[in-house]
């Protein structure tokens, strides 16, 4: 059995394939790309997420993985030659995008990966329990809420006989798009319990390139708070309805996006706040809309505190409501609690990256991700690297390419660690 | 020669057959039903508009009237039997709609001119001059901008060329869906200057249904600023962007959309002010949006205080703007200043009203109308039957029958008076 701590000095540290993940994300980034730009957009069940699936799926059956799809389309792919009762290390992230979306968020997690499965079984190392990777469904919601969908699913946090008849907004279903694309699998749900998980993504924020710190290791992440509101008021024309008689959605619609905005700012701290989705019925220059949809995104570290937020909207929401006389209903979309990550994972990613000689801090994530999902069933933490200029969700998000191969390595690392461990 | 003055005694005044008036009103309004409601979409152009047109114009054929169809597609249709010199008493309007519109808004109007030239002709009066009844194109520029399109190119306000490459949300112009639907005519632009125009329209407003009063005789319309301003922000991530970094464009609509709220309550009096349309790109819950596009449209029957409503708005919109670190362009989709009518129009509206029996008043009107371009070129005034419940540009809007045919007697009586009038 090969010597897998790097400082026994016997061996040169094992190393991913650098320009190969970078080659791979490329690739995958061509499908749904956005034309004059380097993001794009592969939404949950697409056609283009189904391009993007079959591609991943091709290089996990090139390297011999055994493959398997579950019920919501989550697609695992584990080293072979290992009993089925051993629990794997996993990894894995998401491959579809937002509308206006970057190459790297999700899809760097899942070709690193595919990049340390690659590299280990090309070393021939011998491990105690096989290392696997998988991709989660619908991770962005921005097809289908809630997000962290496949994840949720997966541990059990969600039925799946419920998650299948979730509708997009033209009232196609998870279920329907999932058989269309072929990808509506058997394996079991919920899906079985790894050794350990740990989880390499782009930071989406500009922390760590503010601090000039190359990794994250990732102990927490924010409590996320989801609200649709549906606020239906009296349409009329906009030239002939005095002031007085109006009851006019839009109006409350927005007094909520300036409240939010300046509850966010009056928090301070951790507190994050987004109107992200307005969308008027009619929408016409001259009527005075009858109906308005919006979405309130609220995020905390802290639970109490985004309690308090959340308690605040919702009482400000009625009192508007009453003020102009429309009706408001809420809906929630998605609702975590902020999540701890396991202290000894985020540990061994500081050691990793320390012994590889990289700079790295613990931090807390702003972004749901499919880790948190994991945390409630086995050890798990993050990797995160940095954004270039902090931006993400967004055609010119950028991790530079050195980033990129020092997560992976350290993903390497991490995972090897977990699978010589007992986690006792 | 019939004698045309009511109070002579020796006839009964004629009178518009109202069950056939309404009957034609339900049958055009069939026409884009929306279902489960009496209201209808007619949208400019569309096919659904087309299907109302060729009803219109087949009721006028089958009337002997001489149709023209012009350049923007507006089709008047006169008595005949005249001199092509002698000018006509015309009334009209529009037979589009909003997309959640009523089966009245214009519809009334153009019915009312076509059921008043029937009851003309079936008397067998001898006029002196023809009457004459039309509908304008996109009067409610709720598919093509500036609204009363029609009326506007045909009194020469707006050059043909450029009304016809006006295109709507998904590119496509004006002049390709007049070819498209059949309407691209070719009688001359600007149109032939009428003797006098006079327009029936239901108020669209509860001021008459409020004081309990039948009818209106509109002296004057108050003048409309549209504007529609596209706000370029950047586009990130909901979780992981810190409330310091955010360049939310949708925040920006947000606090205009209560600026404009306030400002019309502060003005008082005529003043109105209305955000109908606010989109979100990419209207995600999870991604602050790049952009947000929205039009705000001030009236006042002031033009020195709509002048003065613009100035704050713009100002207001600069300084939100530059504060939240966002770029605005602001492009003006229609600008009309207040109109006043001829008063001498207005008194024949009065009298005969009286005449009949009718309560009326003078008033204003707060939305734009196509009588307000032929103001431009030959006296005109307008003449408003109540809205329930003030309700118009809604799938609601309803105006009784005995409302209906109380305005198209006042309107026969009022086109018959001017055409025996040299209103010199």
């Amino acid at each position: 059995m090969t010597d897998l701590s790097p400082e026994s000095g016997s061996v040169q540290p094992l190393r991913v394939n650098g320009e190969r993940l970078i080659s791979r994300l490329d690739e995958l980034g061509a499908i749904g790309a956005i034309e004059g730009t380097i993001g794009c957009a592969r939404l949950a069940l697409t056609d283009d997420d189904k391009a993007g699936r079959d591609l991943v799926r091709t290089w996990m059956d090139e390297l011999g993985l055994d493959i398997t799809v579950d019920g919501i389309g989550n697609v695992i792919a584990t080293m072979p030659g290992f009993d089925h009762g051993i629990a794997p290390v996993m990894t894995g992230s998401h491959i579809d995008t937002v509308a206006t979306g970057g190459r790297y968020d999700g899809n760097l997690g899942v070709l690193a990966g595919l990049e340390v499965i690659e590299t280990v079984m090309t070393a021939r190392l011998d491990l105690p329990r096989p290392l696997a990777v998988g991709w989660f469904t619908d991770e962005e919601g921005a097809r289908f809420a809630p997000d962290m969908l496949g994840s949720l699913v997966y541990v059990g946090g969600l039925a799946l006989e419920e998650a299948l008849t979730i509708t997009d907004r033209d009232g196609l279903s998870v279920g329907g798009e999932l058989e269309r694309i072929g990808y509506l699998g058997s394996a079991p749900i919920p899906g079985a319990v790894p050794h350990a998980f740990v989880e390499l993504h782009i930071e989406q924020g500009p922390i760590l390139e503010d601090e000039g710190i190359q990794l994250g290791a990732v102990e927490a992440v924010q409590g996320i708070s989801w609200t649709e509101l549906t606020i239906i008021g009296q349409s009329c024309h906009a030239g002939t309805t005095p002031m007085r008689l109006r009851r006019d959605p839009g109006v409350v619609a927005a007094r909520i996006n300036v409240f939010v905005r300046e509850l966010a700012e009056r928090f301070g701290g951790a507190q994050v706040a987004t109107c992200g989705v307005v969308s008027h019925v009619p929408n016409l220059v001259n009527v005075v809309p009858s109906k308005v949809t919006m979405t309130v995104d609220l995020r905390n570290t802290d639970d109490a505190t985004l309690e308090a937020a959340e308690a605040e909207f919702h009482a400000f929401v009625a009192d508007a409501a009453a003020a102009e006389g429309v009706t408001v209903t809420a809906r929630s979309l998605a609702r975590f609690a902020s999540v701890e990550f396991d202290d000894r994972v985020a540990e061994m990613i500081e050691a990793a990256a320390a012994e590889r000689g990289h700079s790295i801090r613990r931090m807390c994530s702003g972004a749901g991700h499919d880790a948190q999902m994991f945390a409630r069933i086995c050890p798990t933490a993050m990797i995160f690297t940095p954004s270039v200029n902090g931006i993400s969700h967004n055609v010119t998000e950028y991790t530079e390419p050195a980033d990129i191969e020092a997560g992976a390595n350290v993903l390497l690392d991490v995972m090897l660690r977990l699978a010589a461990s007992d986690l006792s």
